[in-house]
């Protein structure tokens, strides 16, 4: 079996690390200054791994490898959300990286092709999923005249010529070239702490539906404004919030997740009453009969709340189906988990997207989790332990292996 | 009974408005180049009325009359909140000036004298009722020292230095000089308008209590992390908020108004599990014993929510008790209203607070209230029809003359 050096290994993500170093974490913005002195330093590690490597227009960098036998491409991002940890992304490129070389000293590997890639914008500075779009197909010339940075609104254009990746040729997939595509990631939750297991093989990454729920009223004193007459829009907001904590527990599945991560009112003072509000409610699961259903509750709660003193509108502002890992793939991975960690691994879902997600379109794809230690992530203090690093990373490239023999 | 001159009314009140005008309302902070610019078009229009103007080491411009007969205070605030209406405040300080031009044309009310007050910053840019607390000796140096401006931070001896008052000694009440002190105001509610009356004899003022809630909980990825684990402080604030909204109602007398003005969740994103949220709550009531029961039941309310997830904490941050207006005072100014308009008024509390409230604590104070249109107020569009404007007047110099005869 190709044999993964695990000193190696955290010797390049540690590398990789301070590359735009933030307390304990990385601060690496998309196209960012240390976001392509990071693709350049991956494609100089490539090139040391006997890989080809390429930059494309849109900052994916694709590690290729020369001959003819069965190939995997394994990847994930290595930009990060602001201020965020050191193993989002990153790992899941270094695993690609790491397999290809272990592959590359392993005999028995000899024609297995491990190709890597490092997709630009998973993290969503510009958009969703960019790279990985743009690499399936799904990224057209207009929808990057259309994207801007969300936190300082610089076009996408713009930072893209600024990175110096203008007019460059953007890389599409060749499906037969793959066998599939796999990616590894930390958790981002405590799931597999919390039982005390080591490995997560992804079963589907969950679907989301994202809402923009916006409420009418009318702005009033609040002290010389009886209750009676009032058409005061936070209340709505609140009454309706509140009814969807109360009826969304009954239809949920134990892996059903919903979140209001945004409320305002408007003007938002203290002796006046709210003649708007707005809220920002998302949901989540793996099961397109369940989104549904929840859909059609959210719907009859917000026709409900319209019967109130108050105009109650809801507008779908995203949506994201669940995608299925490849059954074969997620096979492999278990198998290979049972083998080097025996009864410490389950199937397990996604919650939040992922790259794979984008590739399962065109490929069968398939994911592996490790530990987060207290679920932390989207955060500097983002971590998991050396040996599930290093554990990680050789279930990865066992199941590989498997895969591409099979 | 003293004549009121509707037309030099109007033409005041239209000509104090042009200072700091802004669409159809008036910008006027307290201390503000307008302000100050105000103060002194005032102290003339007061010099012309045969009265004696000073203006105060806070900026209260006071105008006294001369001679030992009985006196009575009338005033209100010429500053407004900003991009605000043209009569809050201004009505009653320019009401004041017409019925002691009315008196001194008015043989009938020889030696009965009518002095006026514009207190500085009721309208809180930079306090609570600055002005007529330092006239009513509730406003130390150390206060001063320790208040800055509510919207830009400027601390208020600066401001008062920019204005031109440093130094300036301040003028305190002699209360043994007034009978009493009379404001005349616009409702800034609805009720006159909808009930078609003319004229309301404010029976007392609220008493509010302010509060702000805030709620602890973790971060989270609100992908990742399942429902059962969550300790989400958004949902433990729409949980309260409409618990309290649930429970008010069963307490509340008809005219108890209760506002939660402001939300927040942090950090206010739309895939992140709020780890902390806030509200600003408050409500008011003529009634003591009813404000006591209202607080009970939050704190209930409050203490049941803390066996959730979250760590709740309610900090009241103001209260104001409630202020019976002068009874007799309440009847001459209904006597008045009775004759100039029969049938026509009513008794109401005040749901805002107003200088009356801070005079009444030294000396027998009551107000009037003249129509708002459409009940807005705190609004450039603010407004009250002519004709209401001059009876207004007209009813509050026939209740100064009566309750001077007394």
């Amino acid at each position: 079996m190709p044999k993964i050096d695990g000193t190696r290994l955290l010797a390049d993500l540690r590398a990789l690390a301070r590359i735009g170093a933030y307390k304990t974490g990385v601060h690496r913005p998309t196209y960012s200054k240390e976001d392509m002195e990071s693709r350049e330093w991956l494609m100089q590690r490539m090139r040391d791994a006997g890989l080809e490597p390429e930059m494309d227009g849109i900052g994916n960098v694709i590690g290729r490898t020369p001959g003819n036998g069965p190939k995997l491409l394994l990847g994930s991002h290595i930009e990060t959300q602001p201020h965020a940890g050191w193993l989002d992304g990153a790992m899941g490129v270094i695993y690609g990286l790491e397999v290809a070389r272990a592959f590359a000293a392993d005999p028995a590997c000899a024609g297995l092709g491990i190709e890597v890639a490092a997709w630009a914008d998973e993290e969503g500075h510009f958009g969703n999923f960019l790279g990985s779009k743009s690499f399936c197909g799904q990224l057209s010339e207009a929808d990057i005249d259309a994207s801007a940075n969300k936190y300082d609104g610089t076009p996408l254009r713009d930072a893209l010529a600024a990175a110096g990746l203008a007019g460059r040729p953007r890389l599409t997939i060749d499906p037969g070239r793959y066998r599939g595509y796999l990616e590894a990631h930390i958790e981002q939750g405590a799931d597999l702490e919390n039982n005390s297991l080591r490995i997560g093989v992804v079963s589907a990454i969950v679907g989301s539906r994202q809402h923009r729920i916006v409420f009418e009223g009318v702005q009033n004193h609040a002290g010389t404004t009886k209750m009676a007459i009032r058409k005061d829009a936070g209340v709505a907001l609140v009454q309706l919030a509140a009814a969807i904590y109360e009826s969304f527990p009954r239809l949920a599945a134990p892996r059903t997740v919903w979140t209001c991560g945004r409320i305002t009112l408007d003007p938002g003072s203290p002796s006046i009453v709210p003649g708007g509000a707005e809220m920002l409610f998302q949901f989540r699961d793996t099961d397109p009969v369940l989104l549904d259903s929840l859909s059609a509750t959210l719907d009859r709660l917000v026709a409900e709340a319209n019967a109130g003193p108050c105009k109650v509108t809801c507008i779908r502002t995203s949506t994201s189906v669940p995608t299925p890992m490849d059954a074969a793939f997620q096979q492999a991975l278990e198998n290979a988990a049972e083998t080097l960690a025996a009864g410490l691994h389950q199937r397990m879902p996604s919650g939040a997207g992922h790259d794979a997600q984008i590739l399962a379109t065109r490929i069968p794809s398939a994911m592996v989790f490790v530990p987060s230690i207290g679920g932390i992530s989207h955060h500097w203090s983002e971590n998991t332990s050396d040996e599930d690093l290093v554990l990680g990373c050789a279930v990865f490239a066992k199941a590989a292996k498997n895969i591409l023999l099979r």
